[in-house]
């Protein structure tokens, strides 16, 4: 029987997670609703949820076959993604292949300065606090996460990358950064949540340089619905049969 | 011949930087203007160019006693400190025993909570870009110093604490957090640079709780010049003989 969402845990600028009616799972719901600048600036693109919901089904089951533990189980409805229920740890793990973005303000660098190998950052997940950036030495003595877990965090997120910049450039694109989280489940074993969507990495066409992800919807750049699609198309489409 | 100070080389925000007569060496010339929150808050406090140059003089003193090194070389006059000449590493060392100013803001943390172990921060030395703070990963990246190099920074960070937190004890204060700079010279040893004063330090009266440094200045907390001249009066006696 296909596992039913009961009531909501918390809603989210993207998504919803909902209790179920199977033991240690949740449902993700994802919305078209869009927001950027710590929600400052806030809209909606075409198809975001089931686009979103269909990229992060690909990309997680694509991580599974690589070794990547990730909270994904199944998808359920063009909105709907089944996981195991995690505690979330609250720290966005941020790989960064290239300069842009609040770094490039931050530290004075170049857009397009790349960072190789690729740097990792740290950010405190929490809205009130506008997600602020923090170092080892912060994670450690808050006891977010324990030196192994983070060190297991910092593998993973270097592993992502390695496996996915070369999908992308298959498709034309260049994978210029992307954002994690992980959790933990009952027992504290350590998997990849969330999602991975055009939400949540930059991505630049390899012949034009265009951003082909939510930098459009941030910046005003038009064509925000039609990149979403074509992103998504030319993913499904390379998948096809892979996984 | 005592060196003489030839063309200055920087103005900072309470020092200014002179070459002089005498090679591989530069002045610190210690001036009365105390700014806040990035300059934008301006004022001076009274004596505060002698009172530093003479704290600063004794920490170094006691430091290089303990097998710390550090920049200076000789007291000059009552603002003038004779210093080895640097290659300055642009990253800001912060070192916080308990919670306070920035960083409870940043991450919501309580007043007072203590750091055990101590927690070392990092900020990238830029007025233009605010000294933001920075992780281990984007000081190797950028270059700003090598793996090693920064773990000597940290160490002797860690080591400074453990050296004053006592001498700060005995007379009668808790010292909370401090900044610490450090430099190469020419054959690309690390030093201990800049100052140690009640302008870059935390010190918190043990009895009463009392702020005793430059948060007095930040906050309008009144008796600004008293305290310092108090600090630095409770430490010249308790050095005295020491030396």
């Amino acid at each position: 029987m296909t596992p039913k969402r009961t009531e909501s845990i918390r809603e989210g600028k993207s998504k919803i997670l909902y209790r179920t009616d199977k033991p240690d799972t949740v449902i993700q719901y994802f919305k078209d609703d869009a927001t950027a600048f710590n929600a400052q600036k806030k809209g909606s693109i075409k198809d975001k949820g089931p686009i979103n919901n269909g990229v992060s089904t690909s990309v997680f089951k694509f991580l599974e076959k690589n070794g990547v533990r990730t909270h994904f189980l199944e998808k359920l409805s063009d909105r709907e993604m089944l996981c195991r229920s995690l505690e979330i740890i609250p720290v966005e793990m941020v790989l960064r292949n290239k300069a842009t973005g609040s770094i490039t303000k931050r530290l004075g660098l170049e857009k397009g300065m790349p960072f190789s190998p690729p740097l990792v950052e740290f950010f405190y997940k929490s809205d009130a606090l506008g997600d602020p950036l923090i170092g080892e030495g912060h994670i450690a003595y808050l006891k977010w996460a324990s030196k192994d877990e983070l060190n297991q965090m910092i593998e993973t997120t270097l592993k992502v990358n390695t496996l996915l910049r070369p999908v992308f450039k298959e498709i034309g694109l260049e994978l210029i950064d992307f954002k994690l989280e992980f959790g933990k489940d009952k027992s504290g074993n350590l998997y990849l949540g969330d999602e991975f969507t055009a939400d949540g990495c930059r991505l630049w066409d390899l012949k034009t340089g265009e951003s082909m992800d939510k930098d459009r919807f941030r910046q005003d750049l038009g064509k925000v619905d039609e990149t979403y699609l074509d992103v998504s198309e030319r993913l499904q489409n390379y998948f096809k049969g892979k996984l």
